[in-house]
């Protein structure tokens, strides 16, 4: 293991246990509200608190441009990652707006736009103009890989340190559902053809192209499978392990990490490889419409809060899901007790 | 049809289009926002404004007891609906903290608890000390049910004139899923068996008395499944009743009702046998835990929002789904279009 990973502490087990007491005596019948009483277990025991709070969240979104676009693999041409950093800096991208409605914390992290990218709002990780095209040589060298999580690991610190109690950690790439469905085909072990969809919205011929070219770049690549960091020197785009970096130091803090779709579960899965102990901090946002999401998700054996046919990417998904973080922690830190209400005991 | 009964406007069907096509402008790919790209343009055609708000909402708490709960069917016993009408004027119970969560009017409306309550918090729009008990004999005569009805639509209509711009329509009240399976189970024409669930947490002899006793009591009443008015009076409650009312009210004011549980839905259901325009207003917000939700859910061929093995009641479903519709409108008026953000168009 490399000294870039480290593992985070366990869940604290006796926090997690007074929220589920403290759970069962609060004004509802017993289990009523489903879902968010786990939820709201699982954030006590990874902030170590037995009444978690989550605001403000922080989304980090990182940015980076892939060389496999070369190969025509996107809907959208390659000068688009750095208009979309634009239109972050401007506010007018989706994850601004819902950034904006949860009250978080937005970081935007050029770690390889391919464009140089102008003004003091982006902040400058760029570890190349973009990887290299994996579909003739591997994206990246391993050292690249571990400097580009080196600086995920930086922004969830910023984060951390700036007050956030919750991590959204989004990306913007083009391409890089293509370099996420070939990544997620060597973790996996499951066929190209399942994990392959339409990213940004490639036609039939589309899909087929993209389909040839990530099984053909497997095929020469040939990372161990055994190895996560080779998987993603050869096949990884800078801002995918970036974000394994940023959830890393997020669980190193105690910060709960809200998994947004396609590409941030693969990030994901890609971390909890390199340090299985990771799972415990990871919540999952939703069920997204792309196509490998399922299997990325069947991997970290993940059950999403939404499921909303979204497939934008940017961590909008994981904003979207956040306001039930907060409710559930409302629901333990606000809601009276039956005894405190004198209400007639229930079922015993 | 009762002068009670009246049809709302057909959806604005300019505004929805228009939402749509300013949709497909915006800085993402076309459709990316999945299930909030429909919901933004049915709140568009509801609203009838391109651009729809739906903050602040309102929350419309009915209570009331229902005579059936003599019949032993309930885990709690029934001085809790007073108890817990204490708790919402407290603000200790979860609909209070997730009303707060989402900056909701909230507004608590005796339409007929059995136990006298004090105070000047609640509305007191008491139609009797709780309804008749339907096993013995119908729980309320034809006027008091338009009465309850007429309770619920001054609800939407005070909360309509406070400026509120969506409606959650909640309910308390001991034995009440009693009522609703038994008014799903005529107006759906499916087995009580199917229906009938847990409610606030009886357990297996439980469960089965519970069905016996609605069995009978639906052999008993013997109401005419294609007079909505007619099952309502047999087999209802004031609450639910009022829940009917205060839905075609919002609807005839133009406003987004988010259906929350089981009892909420099956109050819709009623509403839509009435009034079969109303659909057109309804946004469901999730999948309850209770056994008969997907029945009544696939009578109002209904898709909720969110599926959190929730079984609460008092619309805290549906107070947990609103920051999706809230979403959704800041995501039309605010998101960059390509053009102004000077982005490149991607597939035609």
């Amino acid at each position: 293991m490399s000294d870039a990973l480290y593992s985070p502490p366990n869940l604290d087990s006796a926090s997690a246990a007074r929220a589920r007491e403290h759970l069962d005596s609060l004004t509802k019948p017993p289990g009523s509200m489903g879902r968010l009483e786990a939820l709201v277990e699982q954030l006590a025991g990874i902030r170590g608190e037995p009444f978690p709070r989550v605001s403000p969240p922080g989304v980090l979104v990182f940015a980076a441009d892939h060389g496999v676009a070369a190969e025509g693999v996107s809907a959208f041409p390659q000068a688009v990652t750095a208009q979309m950093v634009a239109n972050f800096v401007a506010g007018g991208a989706a994850i601004n707006v819902f950034a904006r409605q949860i009250g978080a914390r937005l970081e935007v992290i050029d770690v390889g736009v391919a464009a140089p990218l102008e003004g003091p709002v982006v902040i400058d990780e760029k570890i190349g103009p973009g990887t290299a095209n994996f579909a003739v040589e591997d994206a990246m060298s391993r050292d690249q890989a571990l400097a580009a999580m080196a600086a995920g690991r930086r922004a969830s610190g910023r984060a951390v340190e700036a007050g956030c109690r919750c991590l959204i950690v989004g990306e913007m790439g083009i391409a890089n559902t293509t370099a996420s469905s070939a990544l997620l085909a060597v973790l996996s072990g499951r066929p190209v053809a399942e994990l392959v969809g339409r990213g940004t919205g490639v036609d039939d011929a589309g899909l087929a192209h993209k389909r040839a070219v990530i099984e053909a770049a497997i095929a020469a690549r040939a990372p161990d499978a055994g190895d996560p960091l080779a998987v993603l020197a050869s096949l990884g785009g800078f801002e995918i392990a970036a974000m394994a970096g940023a959830f890393m130091e997020g669980a190193a803090r105690r910060v709960p990490l809200l998994v947004d779709g396609f590409i941030a579960t693969v990030a994901a899965l890609l971390a909890c490889r390199l340090v299985p102990e990771l799972r415990d901090y990871l919540i999952f946002a939703h069920r997204s419409h792309e196509a490998g999401h399922g299997a990325a998700l069947a991997a970290l054996e993940a059950i999403p809060l939404l499921d909303l046919e979204l497939r934008l990417g940017e961590g909008s998904g994981a904003a979207l899901a956040f306001p039930l973080l907060e409710a559930a922690c409302r629901m333990l830190s606000e809601m009276a007790t039956f005894e405190a209400a004198g209400i007639s005991a229930g079922p015993a």
